[in-house]
């Protein structure tokens, strides 16, 4: 399906000579098209104050809670006032997890007072049915808890505690390492007989601050509730744990899942002016954990995304293929939005030249990252120069995107967004990701680095 | 003088096959010890904490204050905590301007109560003497102030209001472009006759916090009182000057300047095993504005200085060539420490391989801006690649920093250290250039950047 849309500019009629000077020309106006787009993103951008509402007005926007609802109207309205050709939704059924009132950690040392600990359940937990107190056995691998002798886990908590590793250059990296604990650490546990897991929050920052994030359970095994404990906290217990190992926690959590909801993936289209039946599909998820705004995570990748239409429009910069904006619901704890949308595309039989996704926060752009064959990496490659006045030159292969992840077979290209990556793990899935934590330039900047590479491949296609 | 360090790798005696054979061995060597200097610097990093100290305890540390002598103090206590060399003081009379206790600026309509603003002086400023209250004239050009009549001038405050340009990718070239108002506004107005000064901060970034900075009289006109007001304030000045042209404003400052004081830039070095005599200079500058904690703007070009040595150090990496890190006292408003110490060097005798400098906050990094010859340039981008993996393989030509500047003569290289430059103006001189907006992997990442040049500086010179 992908080699329908080849089309190389080095296959031509023309000669060597002729094909060099439309070469250069094709370059000039790229270049002064790619200029306007920034400047327009620079002086008139709108996904700052349009993130400034989303985050401010409609806050945190678990699938299926109320704010969920509020923000798929909100997406709806924002791209309708943007004179789009097509505005719609896509419907989908989400889990619907609430955290509920009770969230409480407490040290109980053998003796003396307890320590109050700065907890969050992770997504997806059960509750612990009032309160559940039960010995910490601290573990940093999967080998160490296989090791642990059956009595040293059984009604324990078991507290995973391996922290990211400071000394990747990508965070990103760091956190796909260390992610297994929270995404597996209750199974893991509640197979050993566990009463439940305690799990190092995902963060290279020393802070108070307990991440959240999807966990998973396995039908065939209990499940047994889940938290996280803020980095500053696992090291304090660590500790303490060494001091005194028959010490004591209480968990009580009332978070459950409650039946599914029906939501949307909100979706904002220019047509192609002259190949309407490619699609170029750029996205951020629509839906955030609860405990803050959502703010890098990802209301930043929903402005970008509308950015896109918005940049194109107001530069006049028409289009040859179909630029299409879509704001996934649901990727945090089920990717039923990115999932769903691929499988329409499928059923009507849509041709998607590229998809892209921002989901790494609106930090200063560096490039993009391209999973595709290495000839298409090669091709899109040829663009960097383009960009790389704006520091956005850097299309390496690589890791694309969740939510347009179902659409691998179906996309000639899969582009991430990718910008720096240092500070996005200290916020992520916490109370502090907030849109002061977002810089107005970085965010504008990253919107038209998004719009830039979308013109040309609408321009020249895949 | 810059000749006789000129060695270059490629002219050797060695056949073709054997020095590429040596060059791989080389550059898997450099590549792996520049893996150590930032495993150093990302697990150990000492940078952070400096800084905390610094911004926490210490706080803003203008030239001539206590701050600024404690700042010294610091300084030299936290070298030779190093274990180096060698520390040392060199001393430096500067200039010593207090801010005072009154500073109020205010509009008064034509009609209704006044408007409060938000102000501050320029470095430097003559105080107002009491109230001064006058009607305000606002100009976005050199050329509209020039145009006007003489009496739309005299006894008014001058209201220069040129936005910094934001279309530029590089905020510093927007500073760059903008930064005469704040230096010349004041004797350019008392030319003409006016009464005082306001400038609109220089800043991108839409807010309340007005910026001070260094201006500049001239001895052959009055001096006449000078003060910034916040993007804000500049733009409701200018709104309420459209409906009210006849409005006054209020400027009440007890800001002075008082005798010079003796200071002292702040040196620690670690002799070079092989070439002592050939020196590489690492600093940024230990003074800071007033009103906040003068952390990006220069305590992080000071721990990330001081860093460097410790990185050598801590890495067992003994360099060949002498490296000296710099405490430059006054560059804010005055520059008398840079200038100084390129005094003593010639002096000395003192041969500088390259110096470098860190004066544009502790972002992530980019690479280096190189002042030298094409070819020195064209040298030391050869090692771009063992930086790439990190992010800071961008090496261009450009302007190398202020401290450093005195030493063009002296130096086969200035380097400035580069890095992400979007948020630096928006807290840049203001109450907000506090230790919060640092952050620790972007700070100490920047570190080590410049560990690794100079470690391959210091191996094969210039």
């Amino acid at each position: 399906m992908r080699s329908i849309f080849r089309r190389s500019l080095l296959v031509s009629g023309l000669g060597f000579l002729t094909l060099t000077a439309h070469a250069q020309t094709t370059a000039k106006t790229d270049s002064v098209n790619i200029r306007k787009i920034y400047d327009e993103a620079l002086l008139h951008g709108q996904s700052y104050e349009n993130l400034r509402y989303l985050t401010g007005r409609i806050g945190g926007r678990l699938s299926g809670s109320p704010q969920a609802q509020l923000a798929v109207d909100w997406g709806k309205v924002t791209m309708e006032k943007l004179g789009l050709d097509r505005v719609y939704l896509q419907e989908v059924m989400v889990p619907h997890w609430v955290r509920g009132a009770k969230e409480k950690g407490e040290i109980k040392p053998a003796k003396g007072k307890g320590i109050s600990m700065n907890i969050c359940a992770l997504g997806g937990s059960v509750g612990t049915g009032g309160k559940l107190r039960a010995g910490v056995v601290e573990v940093k691998t999967w080998a160490e808890l296989a090791a642990l002798p059956a009595d040293k886990v059984k009604g324990k908590f078991v507290f995973f505690n391996r922290p990211m590793n400071p000394v990747h250059i990508e965070t990103g990296k760091a956190y796909g390492e260390a992610g297994d604990q929270r995404r597996n650490g209750a199974v893991e546990a509640a197979r050993r007989g566990a009463a439940g897991a305690l799990v190092r929050s995902l963060s290279l920052a020393h802070d108070d601050f307990p991440h959240t994030g999807a966990m998973r359970y396995d039908e065939a095994v209990t499940k047994v509730p889940a938290a996280a404990l803020s980095t500053n906290g696992a090291d304090e217990l660590s500790q303490l744990l060494k001091a005194d190992p028959g010490l004591t926690f209480e968990l009580e959590m009332s978070c459950e899942t409650l039946p599914e909801v029906k939501s949307y993936n909100v979706v904002g289209e220019i047509k192609g002016s002259k190949y309407p039946g490619e699609i170029i599909a750029v996205g951020g998820h629509l839906d955030s954990w609860d405990l803050a705004q959502g703010a890098h995570d990802d209301g930043t990748g929903c402005v970008q995304s509308m950015e896109v239409l918005r940049l194109l429009r107001a530069t006049g910069l028409k289009p040859e293929r179909t630029v299409r904006a879509v704001l996934f619901m649901n990727e945090e704890n089920g990717v039923r939005g990115g999932t769903r949308y691929a499988e329409l595309a499928r059923a009507a039989n849509e041709k998607h030249l590229a998809a892209m996704e921002s989901d790494g926060g609106g930090f200063t752009p560096r490039g993009f990252n391209i999973e595709a064959p290495a000839a298409t990496v090669q091709r899109i490659q040829q663009w960097q120069p383009l960009l790389r006045p704006y520091f956005s030159g850097l299309f390496s292969a690589g890791h694309a995107g969740t939510d347009i992840g179902p659409l691998k077979d179906q996309a000639n290209a899969l582009i991430g967004y990718d910008c720096d990556s240092q500070r996005y793990f200290d916020i992520h899935h916490t109370a502090a990701d907030t849109f002061d934590k977002v810089n107005r330039r970085e965010l504008e900047l990253g919107g038209a680095s998004m719009a830039s590479l979308i013109y040309l491949l609408s321009k020249y296609g895949l």
